[in-house]
């Protein structure tokens, strides 16, 4: 299997090879075969009287030693992963509300409220009164609100509840998965998966989807937070891939996912300009971002991207990165060890994260502008250090648009209609300019060519006139790849999705059209297009399930990535996944995620790892809801 | 191997043999050979690019994909099975959080506020003024104290820190393992645990420490709110073991861990007496217990003990059962299917704990009394369909004392010193008469024969005068082998241990000395052991970590287990296992567990499967601690 669609990726993956250093492919090669009942689900830890396993072919026992069927160790498997997705994207939320309550409370001098038009904007969504109060009293009402939202409570999670149509609320009511709180929905799935909990199957899928719309909350929340402290993306042009390193700077990578501490890197950097350039860096500081980190710092300040997920090593082994700067989430434990065969100073800032290997200089909010200073003179330090002959930046890099915000949609739809912002989207879409809607998501898989499903799929329904949303690594892979462009709307887009687009674009004042995939942020911003298609669904009178609105994940690869997908299905939504998730060993469950959830919620998992017949798939979902919508 | 030690058990073996029923230890040896990744910790199964597996011994792999070492894999697996165990204690605590809050409430007639005195005790302890307070305003304020102490705040959880040494506080304080929420502990062990977050093995144990201290805190909640409930134990003499079964009786067994329902169960039977009696049960309903929702009926109710963990399914094999009525935990997913082929209804009732196979009849606080009637109804009702051929209920039951609360040891030693009741406890240490204490907690485990460790261990340690105390299933296995009497102490207690046991009983008004082990309740009342330790550490102004204490977990088998474990050796105690958990896949991380951690907390694990070589070594660590306090 080739390893990655992506020229800079490949290019550096010869050096890889020349300098014998393994990276992710090669660890992945090397752990083959892969347990089969890990791979289908069936294999239970959850006490010390296993491992059990389950054969789901019937070849040797068929339940676990506590009497466990495959379907009860599938669930409750699926259950943890949820949980643990939720925790994370929700760990991230609850640092920001920390953060905000800091910043209205004076004790975070590098953190004002930089958009207040969205803190009025959330709190009012909230229900928090907004008349008479301060910037700073409405911040910290916000806050205390964004933290009470964890806590289980007599009413639902307040960042679930006030961003989804009344039909969601009045189903998932129905079926027992209102989450009154993040950390709690998280504790209940893990307790229910314990040794002689729950038992039932279906019953811990609600669990898990209960769990998921928490997750959904902490998404919510991450993103709302994240722009309230600093600022709601606007569009941007910038650039991707590797060859956004450049051997005359101190090149310095932001690698994570939470824009804490990046966002004050970003601010900060020009400041030691000067400090780079007498070390010999003639062209200064150059910040570069990885995975959603990265994305964050596109969204906001246009800091190109250098590349994400399973090809975040191969940054290091360009030789000219001369610091990395890592939060949470999706940073490879390798790159200790890889970072010591470089000159490059990894550099951990969290205290939940941190890697052997690496030098931790510990973040807090009270000297963020403090620590993010630290952190370059670090990267201007080891950028003395550089071997100019072990320097390799590939060439390739390509324009990349981003900052595709809700706001920064309705603000484009605005443009052609000032009273009714919604109304060109709608139209377009009743008249099948544009067919339908899909958002892709979720992370590159080493088991899947890198982006090789991403781009297949979106040229697949770009040409079928599908508008495409894009987050995280998803929308990393489109950049890498050049779609995130006006000349790929005029490539690849199909004539009703091109004219929209192109109508957009020149109401803009752009030179050509929007891109053919809007770049809607990091994996957390994923909550974006669901506001969008949530105030579609309301100025319609429809619910999400009746919408011709699909998402995709091609290349999964993290809890997270399950948990989004859960609450994607909850959300009413035809949800593909190009891996096959831990679930096969369990016909009952395979079935209940594929097709009877759609008896309930309307979503349902569509499981292809070949891109073309996904996107297939995905285009006759939207053709039916459209026949059903009678358009 | 042999399956278990208790007679009754071995007898109910051969009818499972001669019906061909399989049972736990059948479907334990059809997992044979189980997985040695599982076994050692080394599989990874937290992305979609696993299960990675790592062979400690070199062969293979060394890294997952993504760079993981057997390390950190192996202490991240350890801090999602203590979040799970947390999450579970901590789910049946808040669970009589929101009952104690509904009884304050008036919401909850059927909860009446039992012990004013123990409300007003903890209230105290935590630190809320009861003065001017009626008893529902106490009960409301505890109540939303614990329920406060679930979410993460800006300072520690209340029922960690309240119930513990200075010492120990700034020891927590100093390697950052204080919790500041029990829910939030939870979520952030399962954040960081999520891929690509935190990769040092040492600060992944820490985390899990962390954790571990809010299990702590659950554990103490659920005591607590459930001696405020229900009552604090006093006392009792009852029965253990299979023969507690009545063939003339409606037998109701109450199975699971919370008394939330058995409570009422227990307090309503007596009522439907008469109609079972009419039903043809001339012995009327007997109620029994399993695991510890039964520990909690027996100590509260004087319910006899029909058996524990590993042989639950026996209960229903003696063919005597009428109703077994389940809540949460430890609860085998096989009874749905061993029910339907005998009479017995398996009734479950919590919305988090279904069984396929099983009848649903839902609790809540509103209707709990309406609910016991209906559930013992439905025993009488089944009992109509019981086959007396196929009864075959073993004789062996033995006299079981237990009841010792904190409340009830002081009480005693009240009676020798009642103005300094610590004082001969402390007396009897100092001149040796006793040696030292062990707590005995934990499951039973299929991989040991049943109750081999608990009572061997017990033997060799009483023989050296160390004082037992009991919770859990290994409270269990000593009721069934008789070791919860006055004779065993008189038959296996050395003469100090003899000497002071006698000298209680005889104060206490008993015919002979208190039983050769403390019945102290359920797995979550190990707290209660705490509270003494805690006490008796206060008194001499010495910290946990210098007391001649241990605990012992010599069959120990859910992730509840590793959660308390864990614990204990944060609070400074030497904590034995029998079982090998699944850490052995990393030297670094069962050297820290076995030896570094020591450093740390003072406490530390002894892994040792053979009991009379782990009660030397515990003996051994008693010793060295008295000399070390000059003793």
């Amino acid at each position: 299997m080739e390893r990655s669609t992506d020229a800079a990726s490949r290019a550096v993956l010869q050096i890889a090879e020349r300098e014998a250093y393994d990276v992710i492919w090669d660890r992945f090669e090397a752990q083959a075969p892969q347990c089969g009942f890990g791979e289908l689900g069936t294999c239970c830890r959850n006490c010390m009287q296993g491992p059990c396993r389950i054969d789901p072919f019937g070849e040797g026992a068929t339940l676990g030693a506590c009497g466990a069927t495959a379907d009860t160790i599938v669930a409750r498997n699926l259950g943890r992963a949820i949980a643990a997705g939720t925790a994370a994207h929700s760990g991230h939320a609850k640092h920001l509300a920390n953060t905000l309550l800091k910043s209205a409370e004076g004790k975070a001098p590098d953190y004002p409220i930089k958009d207040e038009a969205k803190l009025k904007t959330v709190a009012a969504r909230i229900g928090i009164p907004t008349e008479g109060k301060s910037i700073q009293e409405l911040a910290k009402a916000v806050a205390e609100a964004a933290l009470a939202d964890f806590s289980e409570k007599e009413t639902p999670v307040a960042w679930a509840a006030s961003n989804v149509t009344q039909g969601r609320i009045d189903t998932f009511v129905k079926y027992g998965v209102v989450p009154t709180g993040i950390d709690s929905a998280i504790s209940e799935v893990m307790h229910r998966t314990t040794y002689g909990v729950d038992a039932d199957p279906v019953n811990l899928l609600l669990a898990g989807v209960k769990c998921a719309l928490a997750d959904y909350a902490g998404c919510h929340l991450a993103t709302d937070l994240a722009d309230i402290l600093f600022g709601t993306p606007k569009p941007v042009v910038s650039a991707a891939n590797l060859g956004v390193l450049n051997a005359d700077a101190v090149n310095i990578a932001l690698h994570g996912h939470n824009p804490v501490l990046s966002d004050i890197i970003a601010q900060t950097a020009s400041e030691l300009d000067e400090k780079a350039k007498s070390a010999g860096a003639s062209a200064g500081v150059n910040l570069v971002g990885i995975c959603c980190t990265g994305n964050e710092g596109l969204m906001r300040h246009g800091i190109p991207s250098a590349t994400h997920s399973v090809s975040q090593e191969l940054a290091v082994l360009t030789g000219a990165l001369d610091a990395m700067v890592v939060d949470y989430q999706c940073i490879m434990p390798s790159l200790g060890t890889l970072a010591e065969c470089y000159h490059t100073k990894l550099i951990t800032t969290m205290p939940i994260a941190k890697i052997p290997g690496a030098s931790h200089i510990e973040f807090s909010e009270e000297k963020a502008g403090e620590t993010a200073k630290e952190i370059i003179r670090e990267g201007i330090e080891a950028f003395g250090r550089r071997d100019p002959k072990r320097v390799n930046i590939p060439s390739h890099q390509s324009t990349t648009m981003a900052g595709f915000s809700t706001e920064t949609i309705v603000g484009a739809l605005t443009l052609l209609n000032k009273g009714d912002p919604l109304k060109p989207l709608i139209d377009n879409i009743v008249n099948g300019n544009i067919q339908g809607v899909c958002l892709f998501a979720g992370c590159n898989n080493v088991r899947v060519t890198q982006d090789s499903g991403f781009t297949s799929m979106a040229k697949e329904l770009a040409k079928q006139n599908v508008l495409l949303l894009a987050t995280g690594c998803g929308a990393g892979a489109f950049g890498r790849h050049g779609l995130l462009t006006s000349d790929a709307t005029k490539e690849y887009a199909g004539d009703g999705l091109k004219g929209v687009l192109t109508a957009l674009g020149q109401a803009a004042g752009l030179e050509g059209p929007l891109p053919l995939i809007l770049h809607m942020g990091s994996c957390v911003d994923n909550t974006r297009a669901a506001d969008v298609a949530v105030a579609v669904a309301n100025k319609l009178g429809v619910d999400l399930d009746k919408l011709p609105v699909v998402a995709s994940a091609p290349e999964a690869a993290t809890e997270k990535a399950i948990a989004i997908g859960t609450w994607a299905v909850a959300a009413g939504l035809p949800t593909h996944v190009g891996i096959v998730p831990p679930v096969l060993g369990s016909a009952t469950i395979a079935k209940v995620l594929t097709e009877d959830v759609k008896g309930l919620f309307g979503g349902y998992f569509i499981v292809d790892a070949d891109p073309v017949s996904a996107a297939g798939k995905l285009v006759e979902a939207i053709g039916k809801r459209r026949k059903e919508l009678g358009i």
